[in-house]
């Protein structure tokens, strides 16, 4: 399979920055693990901004992809007219729990139109998120 | 006159995706139709980035401007204060009826500082939002 | 076409009041503008009475509705229910932009029934309206 | 038993229009059904205008009244008041469930004083009332 | 001064019905002495028909109108916004006190037009209203 | 018919407290009653915990089954996903009117997915549940 | 009759601040007017501090009282909770229309325990509020 | 390892009602598949009772568990505090997405109490949490 | 005396689990401790399921009943009604202060039906729950 | 021990008002029975006035206060902070049940941060509370 | 200049309370240093009597405020009906981020009416204060 | 030392737009002032971009950072993620009073994870900004 993972606001500072929360490896090397893990080919994305995130998934041609919109899952009605409009299964990735976190965390504005969710399992979750497409 | 119409975020799927709701027509071609329709100069800007659509507007030297925010009319209060600052009278657009969709489309953020908002009559909303000037 | 216009609440009072705001225009001068720009049939009917304007909407055979409900926008079930019951398509039409004013006129009861709703321009909102028809 | 039936807005419409989820009986020939069911002298009263079914509970010398105040259910503080104020039992009839449908259905105005509520059986809805009464 | 009391829904049943609360004198009754201890021209216009209350604030050409809309007070968008586009002071008066009743009669949609509110003194609300004319 | 009657918390106290109330006739002599009075063959269950109702819905062979969850009404998701997923209809019975009492029993959770509603009748509510049977 | 009026924080700024709008008559000068047109005995006490005005109302023995408690109108249940704990009759005056001003102004916490309400008529309203007595 | 399925209620029809939406797999078939899957030894319990799945829980000496509570999810306080207070690494597991349905289920009071949650990918939602311990 | 202590959800792990806060002692410990204090006989039933504490309730026949809930105090409105149908004082119990923990446990659902309510003093609550029958 | 009990606004009417529902017996009067019955030194403090509760709090120097806030339970950010700041251990008490009463009773701002609660014993809340320091 | 610095609740027990978070320092000594730092004259008031502070607003004839009303700020319509009554510019001072504290405290009932805020900087928060008048 | 300042959503509109209010300086003009008043390195950054801000913050290696986010202050949770993750102090500067104006502007999402807050100085804020760094 062909698949995408597009990360959204901050989760560029992985590894930089509050690592003892979230760890000292960067994403790039916890990607390299993933690639070793499993014979999918994955792309990633990653931005701070709302919109080019919403060009990642309009120009995505893959089998499938994981999103952790960060901030944006609280506020983007934008990203979510996106993932309901293009067909490509769509996977919400939280690293941490939001639901343990701040009330205005509480609600995701794009989980209604993804096909599954997965929060918590540290990095793990992108790794679920893949396990789930086969 | 000298008209700009400004579309947000997804709408540049317009005739590629959802064609069974929104027709096979992209937006490029209708706007040729409407250009042929009207004596008007029609310029045409599109972006999925909340701050380029303020872009377009602040650096719009035009008679009136057309937008539809697509998911940024309800988020958006930069949007908002970029309307209220300009000069250029703004039509606020829509395809469809947001108040017949979820309660979060309830409430447009840039209705109020609109001259009008016209929506629910498919792309001719935008045929209509021209006649409004005259 | 054969087109009804309904006028809401206290808008008999066009032209008669809050001049400054709306105009010395009446509505039925302005309605015999509309005749004459038209080649529609255009009826035209005006109650304060809530009951009154659901009684226009159910014996309407027209081909098109236009209505502004005033202030029973944002209070009437009734109305929502009767515009959703007869198949006639109608036309939500506001003189000014209910979304700049108080907090208890942003919801529209209506729209989510209505074709199209158009606001902000203002006795102009009704041309729109006639022209969204064709 | 002397009893009255109050039907409200868009009630007259019935086995008009939507027969598909109401049939095509009109309230009228049901009532003729019902009116040979029953012992009791049934009268019946319909209006589109909320203080019209005001005058006809006021004016009500009846043992019993039905009332279905369609649309006007959820938004009329002064059909409560009249129900309160009169001294005859009054009992609430909805023809679907209005729980079911829009959360602006969900509350009834009027259930806090009636002294039942029957909702969701069709048009038999009615029929349960009357046997209410004995 | 050439004054009009304007009664809303149910006010009609003063005298008839819950008479340990509101005494067994009709508002007719009241009328008559308010019009002995006082030199206006005091006129008398009541209905429970929302819409036939705005029309009667509209054909007024009176100094002065006094106005207990009952629970229209509550709901009544458009009654607001008549008392707003004419020219003549209106009072708003209730009997009881409607904020030591349920919640949803706390807010009065009205008050915030009306140049002036008095409740809770009976029908002597009435008598101060007039006495606030001068 | 073979139809269940399912009582929920607390409903096993009637005839024994608030007897000023509610009468002192026990649901069990109330039940015969009711036997005597139909050809139907009425099965009764009570529970005051929430999983034995819905395992009592969830064994239910009966052609149809009135129910009057008590508290629960108010607070169960799990028994109105219950009521969903078995295919036979459902009646929802109050002894009093909800809508009477504190807002937290203004809105039934289990409404909206039962056929129908009947409230505030006394014991009479589960006989006019029957009749709605046929 | 001996009467008291209690007037809460800032209104001892009467006459000095804000002319344009309460006119440059300080309170006492008002007092002294409204001493002269009536034969009632009438005290008066002011404070800014909360409780200083319970002081007041727990020591008063007049016959009747009118408050202006400005500010604390909309915050005080200590206030409320002594007009309901003493026998005399309370009656809340205000200068200006609290509901057409910010919505923090719309509830008032002591209404619902004040036998009658006069707002709007600006220093006119006290005097109402005397006549209110008899 | 040795793990923990909790079943909440109604997720003993699984296979039975709703074929059409679940499949017809039961969840014993699919139990039976998964351990076939892991090497790990899989418990399972289920109730429609709110207080067993506390003593499932309370009782459980697993190094893991996976939670579907059901209908719980969204009002058990005393579940969270029962997740809470034992020191197994509990995961929320959820066959469908809570936040594509009604508004009472986008809120998961047992989430923040959850070492990670896993929604939407219908059955295979239990096995990417039997994958998540390792 | 014959009291009845009735404990809710998760208080059976008293003294085994988060002894850093609540201590190691059990409850049946600090139960005899509290019977060697005093003359009075105490019954003690613990229950994890809603249902069963209810029975507790309806079947006790003490002369005083303590109660912790636990997280039922705050999501039960069968328990509420429970404690309001039967006639024996009850007193609400917490041994934390449930407004100095989450939003959700800021609102009790059966305060308002105990004679009394005492929180905070960790076990000590049920001593002086005790004391308060004298 | 040294303790102080702090009455809030209008406790100093016990004994005098309302003695249907608070007996006869000043608080003056109770303070003599309880230094009676007590080994302990009991101060005591009561004032109308916000800042100056406020006062007594911060010039304790006591082991233990006693406070029943009165009014201002419900809306005192100052009277908490207070309380947060100092170091004595602080009970709260109340006479009735503030969840018994009206909704802007339900919340008590101080609770969080006080040691205990107390309420509903009438003056008996004022023993218990002196109980709870040894 | 002539500047008054006012200090609402609690900011006397600054230097004596909660020293790890606020410092060893009292007001009085930081004010000695800000009367070195500044050529203006600066004078002070302190109370934790709502009204007071009022007092001290009112009487003031300074060129510039600054006032910390504590715990008044979220509850005050009082103090900010005093701040826009007075022509003297005020700035609103807080040494915490009171956003960064409980709910109860996001919104500021005075900083719509003072000039400008400051707030999260500790005392310096005082010395930005007076900056700012030049 | 060296200080960043961030300009978001519009402000690169000062000078030009509604002079009326923030004059005709532009930003950089006041920038070129605020160097010359300190020894400062003071840089500047200016987007319309939520996410460039967001790029902004991360490379930022700057001993202090103020930030006017515009409308995002009010909508972006991704912003305030970024200002938590960063080790830099940030200063969350307004040129106006947010909390002056609509309802939607009353709550700071990054005020509390922003070290100090400073608005309604105007282009003063800046300098008071800067002059709280030392």
């Amino acid at each position: 399979m062909h698949l995408l993972i597009i990360n959204g606001p901050n989760l560029n500072l992985l590894g930089q920055r509050e690592t003892q929360i979230y760890g000292n490896l960067s994403f790039e090397d916890y990607l390299a693990e993933l690639r070793e893990k499993f014979d999918h080919q994955i792309d990633y994305q990653q931005s701070n901004v709302e919109g080019e995130i919403i060009n990642f998934l309009q120009e995505s041609k893959h089998d499938g992809i994981l999103i952790n919109a960060g901030g944006y899952t609280h506020t983007s009605v934008a990203i979510r007219d996106c993932i309901a409009a293009i067909q490509i299964p769509v996977i919400e990735i939280h690293i941490s729990q939001p639901q343990a976190r701040e009330a205005f965390r509480h609600e995701s504005l794009i989980a209604g139109v993804c096909q599954g969710s997965i929060s918590g399992f540290g990095l793990k979750s992108y790794e679920l998120g893949i396990r789930s497409f086969g």
